[in-house]
């Protein structure tokens, strides 16, 4: 039934409505307080006014990714208005754009740096300084806000300056052969061909992925030309930055995890608009490599700091691991488009895997204060933006903040949760797909049909999840239900009757008349598992992972006292998920037996031969919560795999 | 018995003949391979005909430190000419120095890069330029090199260099108020006190100890001078050179650790020079902290590279160690002057814990390529220097170096192993001290009598000591035999027949007219012990360390295959002890039963539920070689602490 070869459609937020359930409370504190926290941080930096473009030697320089910082806000505000009307929020955007369309010079350009501060390096370093890179984003939050509010200011402005990038760039005599150094605008000027139909933005992005790391090498050329030696290159390889070869001979995700995962989304978007079978091929290769030997088991992606990406197969480490935000985004972002040009629910799979784990905890819980590096463990002192600092400062713990110089994750993350709605559902001429189980009312067209459907479920606390099906009059379609990869076990009812579906490409297919009210019911068993880590991830021999759903769980200090990787859970333990109702507005822990050694039992020194030591660890009940909301009640450790015993 | 307030001696190294043995191997293979390899090196990268002060601009800069390497290889040959004269050697030696001599600027100066480089930058930066620090080891090899040769040209010249030190720095009017970034020169001054007699030589060490730290800030002042602010200090914090706070305040070990324990070596000797109890206690318990909260299990210290030395306490990642080979020569250094001041076995613990095992790693077994850092574990691509530099070379292993542009280490080793006869004994008036077992042959002098002592012993292979005690006629006095702090059972015997001796503060003493000829035969139990690590140790938890005697094992990929961390061994696993005559002339390995996890029967992904695997860990026969010797064979994996199961 699936991939039969109809075009498949995500489905718009617009058509979503998510009131309650996890993804509702996120997308309230979202609009509540990150959507206005991001404005109040760009606003006392400058990002806002640095579009008067009146910057004066002497003055902090605005950063070259200014630019893109307000780009994804506004994508978070046009996503947001689309389902929830705020006249304010949207008065402070039109004031930016404002702002923004004056700031467009007279050919179309248009950079808060590289217009007010450094004009003189325009286009002089597309390898390190961002401008295509914030074009893209501004081209993303131009859609998304005309989308969301019908305004067309920003994305007009935003087309003019792409068809003057359309002139400079590209094979022709003339034209610079240049690409930029962190993917980005290639995705979103896809989006562009989409929304406005103009098949030069198709063209142009189908030429940036190309023309990256063909020789000559454009990074080569411009550094030269701009009298250095492209062996200065801080990053030390093209790897860094997925221009070492032309992307139809990468085989393995390499570099800078963010703009790997941009660039492989963007080309993911081509192969979805032009069937490229090489370049569907180098998806599903580099698909399979990232998830296969370098995803951590949040969703994080990039272990290093160094690179801010990705080292070599199976380097998981937990404490420094740097697994950035926006990486998780670029992941939900590309796994939702593999689907779009391969059906098949293991996409979604990862997808959801980021989602909840490595991705939602990167905002706080009351929404104001971000990570940008999201480590698997957690120890006083121990920060995975630097290993060691020189600097002792006794019991200083890694916590979110409110704001970064470099600020890519806070405005990511209220996109991407703004627009979580058009993550749920795709369809087909017959077919609707659904993903992603949260209470939710949703309108369809299926081949000309109008079709609803309403989900009622505590997911991910349970696993019931109860459909009810609205049409006009009985129509005939394929209601394809993801059975997650973590369920080993489901039932379904259509109307009180069990019914068979093995799943295809993990969807079971229910594909037959429906009457208005018809309720499905499905059942996805949700124990909880001890999850084994491959045994080649070093970091992680000896330990487990608890899961329970899609939710990867954690130990936090303040459940279950100092020095967590002392604790170790028996093979045999017991372990339950119990709802807390008072935590997190409720949300599932989990519980069980555990032992650790006592260090006030420890006899003194720092090593002992065991022949010397009399006594056995001590049992305790441990508590684990949901990985996601670490470190949002009082500092102290953390960590994700626990010693088995 | 044990300080009775007599004054300790350690027993020169010309009055032990090391022939065999562990230690004789070492300083064979020292005086074959290891001397002669620094000197090409020293040769080819222009370190000696730097003297000559040619040095011409464009061409490339001598290091500010070349003058220390230097220092530490002539230390070498004087240890080593002392017991193994070598004519060759020496004109190498002779040549030199008669560079040195010429080198010698008319007020006393001594310096190659701020004689024939910068000389207008001379003495504008003790915080980081090292000018004291390279003083201070052309002292000590000026020292050793007479001492082995009896030719005084070099000391004599570095008697007219600290004469005119002493003229600049300290407390009068028109001194500068300065002390070395890098402590060092404090030890030596205090050697050069004792070899030439000149106090103020004694008074000049004292001052450096006691001015560091002082307020106002002599590196304040400096740096102000220099037109810099000290706030741009790249280490951030003067505990990075122990000049946080004045010496006499401080309680934890912090810092750059070589620089650390060199001080805290000067330290020691002033104590043991003027009995100052405030730094006598200072000592006890800097050396408390450090031995109970910053040492690895092989006398490693330091783990972070950032700082190349102390973070925090129980910080002890394994595969980033640095535990720089010259931090556990330092360590040495240190406990052997502190059992001078506070004679008890455990410094000499510490001693052992550090020549078998930290510092022997840092030389490879045939003698040319050298250690800077010493991890505890060691993995492709993982290198202690660098986390992620960003380019993947698949199965690049960390391996021992030639050499290195700041080349402290090889020759810290050389005359280390050069002097290792002088750590095996202290005397006073009545007591001989044995601290070291080793097949040696030594002569002493006891309150006027001559006593000689042979040992006969495989240690550290087996437990076995047997001693023949030589005197001229009967004489009484105490052998204070070390009873290792490893060891928990042992026997003794004098002629045959059994005695009971309990160990005070670490010696069993032997207090008897002794007769030419008795016999003492020592049997240390040294079965294989299973090491437990602090329960605060995180990044041991769960594993073991196996120690035989003072000798800690680990596993290398060459004899268990890859993947190591996947090891564990069994609670209930027997371990054996044998003695290989083939491996490395002759060591003693472990064996034992472990299991492990075959990747191959991995079903596939990252992360399995144990509920949907079916295996168990697969049964296999480790092999564990001594730790000192690892990274000798093939390239691989290396592990110290292996998970308990």
């Amino acid at each position: 039934m699936l991939n039969d070869g109809q075009p498949l459609e995500s489905v718009s937020l617009k058509n979503v409505t998510i009131d309650s359930g996890f993804w509702g409370e996120r997308q309230t504190t979202n609009r509540d307080r990150t959507i206005p926290a991001i404005y109040h941080q760009m606003k006392i930096t400058g990002r806002l006014d640095a579009w008067k473009l009146d910057w004066q030697p002497g003055q902090p320089k605005p950063h070259i990714f200014w630019d893109s910082d307000f780009g994804k806000w506004v994508e978070a505000v046009g996503y947001s208005l689309a389902t929830h009307p705020d006249p304010e929020l949207e008065a402070q955007a039109d004031a930016v754009i404002d702002l923004i369309e004056k700031a467009q010079q007279p050919d179309g350009y248009l950079n808060i740096f590289f217009t007010a501060v450094e004009p003189q390096h325009k286009w002089k370093n597309l390898r390190d300084w961002h401008e295509l890179y914030d074009a893209g984003h501004l081209i993303e939050g131009a859609i998304a806000y005309y989308q969301g509010t019908g305004k067309r200011k920003l994305l007009d402005v935003l087309c003019r300056y792409v068809d003057y990038i359309d002139t400079l760039f590209g094979p022709n005599e003339g034209q610079k052969r240049g690409y930029c150094g962190h993917p980005e605008i290639e995705l979103a000027l896809v989006k562009l061909y989409r929304v406005t139909g103009e098949q030069r933005y198709l063209n142009l992005s189908k030429y940036f992925v190309d023309e990256r790391g063909q020789a000559p090498h454009y990074f080569d050329i411009e550094t030269i030309e701009r009298g250095d030696d492209p062996r200065n290159f801080w990053a030390k390889t093209y790897r860094y930055c997925q221009a070492h070869v032309p992307i139809r001979e990468q085989t393995s995700a390499v570099g800078h995890s963010v703009r790997a995962a941009y660039l492989y989304s963007g080309v993911a978007d081509i192969v979805a608009e032009t069937g490229d079978p090489v370049l569907r091929d180098v998806s599903r290769a580099l698909w399979d490599d990232l998830t296969q030997h370098q995803m951590y088991i949040t969703g994080g992606l990039g272990p290093a700091h160094a690179n801010e990406g990705f080292t070599f197969p199976y380097d998981m480490p937990n404490e420094t691991a740097y697994a950035e935000t926006c990486a998780a985004i670029a992941l939900v972002f590309w796994a939702q488009r593999m689907f779009n040009i391969d059906p098949d629910s293991k996409y979604i799979d990862v997808m959801e895997r980021a989602l909840y784990n490595g991705f939602v905890s990167g905002v706080s819980f009351e929404g104001s204060h971000f990570f940008y590096a999201n480590p698997l463990a957690s120890y006083p002192n121990v920060n995975p933006f630097e290993r060691w600092s020189g600097i002792v400062v006794e019991n200083r713990h890694y916590q979110r903040s409110e704001w970064f110089d470099c600020a890519c994750c806070p405005p990511n993350l209220a996109r991407l949760i703004a627009s979580i709605g058009s993550y749920f559902y795709s369809t087909t001429a017959d077919t609707l797909y659904v993903h992603l189980y949260n209470q939710n009312h949703a309108e369809f067209q299926l081949g000309g049909t109008a079709v609803s459907l309403e989900q009622q479920t505590h997911y991910p606390w349970d696993g019931n999840i109860r459909f009810k099906v609205g049409v006009n009059h009985p129509a005939w379609f394929n209601l394809a239900l993801r059975i997650p990869g973590w369920c080993h076990n489901f039932r379904l009812e259509v109307n009180g009757q069990a019914v068979e579906a093995n799943p295809v490409r993990g969807y079971a297919n229910l594909a037959r008349e429906w009457a208005n009210g018809d309720e499905v019911v499905l059942s996805l068993d949700m124990p909880v598992e001890r999850v084994a880590p491959h045994p080649e991830i070093r970091q992680d021999a000896g330990c487990i992972a608890l899961q329970r759903g899609p939710v990867i769980y954690c130990l936090e200090e303040v459940d279950n006292g100092k020095h967590l990787a002392n604790i170790a859970i028996p093979r045999t333990a017991q372990l339950t998920a119990q709802f807390d109702p008072d935590l997190f507005n409720g949300i599932a822990v989990i519980e069980g037996d555990a032992v650790r050694i006592e260090p006030s039992r420890w006899p003194g020194g720092l090593y002992q031969p065991q022949s010397q030591l009399d006594y056995e660890p001590t049992p305790f009940s441990f508590r684990a919560i949901p990985y996601c909301f670490w470190a949002n009640r009082e500092p102290g450790e953390m960590l994700v795999w626990v010693r088995e015993r």
